[in-house]
């Protein structure tokens, strides 16, 4: 093998639906040396972790903590925690991830149904309840904000359906966290996961979790410790967890005051998580969702006044993403290839149904920025009048200038 | 809450069974800001990351990457993927990390079987062939170094008795890789799973995996791709892996020529993967298992020069970490509170049996280095002195000297 280097990235301006570029702040938070899982210094990162999370997902739930993995993870540990073979499970898709909610509640040994509506809409809560009605599920799994559509799933009023007909109520954050209202507790929702590298602004490898008691309650009934660690007095409960590893049950009490070994903690990863969610408790989380806000209108502005059109609802767009179609007659990866190589500027393809038709755009976490936006319309317009599409010259930078002028930004 | 600042840890030398001090160049490396998951220096950088990892494990496999997740991921992965409900294992068990191999076949829904020995001992390969030939597995599952016990399993026999039974072999060898010698092609080693936080001085939080042609076959038809990405002519094989997250064939497919989208790859995990390989290749393999055997072999005549006596059987002890026992009199986990505390350095308690009765000692990674060692001794001798512990003055460091000197280090 030829001798390799050290890692040397390129210079990235990512802006599509994530992974989005990191904090400066973040990375440096995670160049820290490590220190013994059981340091005093661990247990107390860990516990300011979990004190940050519930500023995070506006709550007071105890269980807040991390889980080892990409959101995706976090997703998995949700569901395979809750579910035990043969439950029901409700699941709204409106976009490629509720088809994985519902994929990873089948893993599980779940009975899924699901309630669809076509990509670009979201699911109206009275239909959500009929489905309750009609299924009467266990859980009620549903995505907020779901990239491949752009679209953000209303929560407010899923809580208390889900109380009226005793369902719990699991949602998956990640796309939306941190730039779209999330409120957990005055919005009932019982299990809430995410990740670092949407709004957060840091890498993939996290996935924050949130656990309302009467989910632990769930959880905790069907716990075991393992074998090469137990105790007298410790017996097995209810339906063993399918996985080892997302075992809620085991790793509550890896984060709980038993602080019983279960995995190493990723130490780098939990100084990320925390650094991530300082940050974002220091500009306070309504400032952040309307940076989110002001930014991702300024990008909408600006990519009709480029001449592009939207793509799906506008008026339940996250304000993180917009998708726009590709002009006819322009190729789609060709174009955001010549971006990326000329311009070092990354937009999003799209998957599915919208494969080849759209081009997914971020504004999100650490480039929820002017200069950001700007540079991104501006080299967007030279590589769409390359590919020969019709565009407005100078009318996105202009639309986008007038959205922050209108804002007093 | 109280403003809480970013992370800053305290100076530590974790002398424990891991997690070791990461290098430092593996957190500058981790340092490195983001690319878009199928940017053409993402891709590189996987590639490169995968042909690392073949040196690493000594292997032609294709299939050589990293999972998302602790080294406890990687173990999971493995065992989810490879084994269906009902299927029969083999799991020889030495300490907690067999214990924690037929645990999570056990979820799997697999029919465990067990070869244990006290704790302090390895397994007979004939006694592994006897249990082969009696239980008839589909899997042998087997840990290489277990950290509880610090013993180190024999693997050379057991690729030729698993294909004499027509028997996968998976190794799980986290706490050995890179400080002993492990083989995988030569071995006949199936599936090897490993973690950064032991010999390969980087932080918990990836699981380098390696998968032989014939194991990559029997994942291969279990494979199901995901609704939402599905296109025509993927069809559904097998039975389905109760994971989705841990699914290796799905994550074949992901850094295969494919490049299916499945879960976000952990960038920053990755770039710290990467150059905890390339260090050690660097280095190259055989260097860093006598460098681990050099320091192992000073800390083991150190210890015994203090006086204390060490745990289990010392022909097949890993060349990275040994167990003490405590002396009478002494409590040992206030006298390593009073070692983190004084002199910042942390040792490790222990599990199951052994809990209360032995420190384990490591010298492995970045810490398996002359000044490592003998800082370690010489603060060692002081606390056990305060401790009312009989110490030879100077016995550890003397020791460990000699041992340097005969090895002309």
């Amino acid at each position: 093998m030829t001798e390799l280097g050290p890692v040397d990235p390129p210079a990235r301006l990512l802006m599509g639906p994530g992974p989005s570029t990191a904090d400066p702040r973040v990375l440096r938070a995670m160049s820290a040396q490590l220190v013994g899982q059981y340091d005093p210094f661990m247990t107390r990162t860990m516990n300011e972790t979990m004190a940050l999370y519930r500023e995070v997902f506006e709550t007071a739930n105890e269980q807040t903590f991390v889980v080892d993995g990409t959101s995706r993870a976090g997703i998995e540990a949700a569901l395979v925690s809750l579910l035990e073979p043969g439950d029901r499970v409700l699941v709204p898709v409106f976009g490629r991830f509720g088809h994985l909610l519902a994929e990873i509640a089948t893993r599980c040994g779940a009975q899924v149904h699901t309630v669809e509506v076509p990509w670009g809409q979201v699911v109206d809560p009275a239909a959500i309840e009929e489905a309750v009605v009609a299924t009467r599920p266990k859980v009620l799994a549903v995505v907020q904000g779901d990239t491949s559509t752009t679209m953000c799933q209303p929560l407010a009023d899923l809580g208390e359906i889900c109380r009226r007909h005793d369902v719990l109520l699991y949602c998956d954050a990640t796309a939306s966290i941190g730039g779209n209202e999330l409120r957990s507790d005055a919005w009932g929702l019982d299990v809430v996961t995410a990740g670092l590298q949407k709004c957060l602004g840091g890498p993939s490898g996290s996935a924050p979790i949130t656990i309302s008691p009467r989910a632990a309650a769930v959880i905790e009934q069907r716990k075991h410790v393992e074998a090469g660690i137990r105790e007298p007095g410790d017996s097995d409960r209810g339906v063993r967890i399918a996985s080892n590893y997302l075992d809620l049950a085991q790793v509550m009490d890896y984060w709980g005051p038993r602080r019983l070994n279960h995995h190493t903690e990723a130490t780098t990863m939990l100084y990320g998580a925390r650094e991530c969610a300082r940050l974002l408790v220091e500009e306070g989380l309504a400032e952040a969702v309307a940076r989110h806000r002001r930014h991702g209108a300024a990008m909408l502005a600006g990519v009709r006044g480029l001449g592009l059109t939207v793509f799906g609802d506008p008026a339940h767009k996250m304000h993180n993403v917009v998708a726009v179609h590709i002009p006819d007659g322009v190729d789609g990866d060709r174009t955001r290839a010549g971006l990326l190589a000329d311009f070092g500027i990354e937009l999003g393809t799209s998957f599915g149904p919208l494969h080849g038709k759209v081009w997914r755009i971020g504004t999100m976490g650490y480039n929820a920025r002017k200069d950001a936006v700007l540079m991104t319309l501006a080299a967007l317009e030279q590589v769409l009048r390359a590919a020969g599409a019709p565009v407005t010259a100078g009318g996105g930078v202009g639309a986008a200038q007038e959205t922050y002028a209108d804002a007093g930004a």
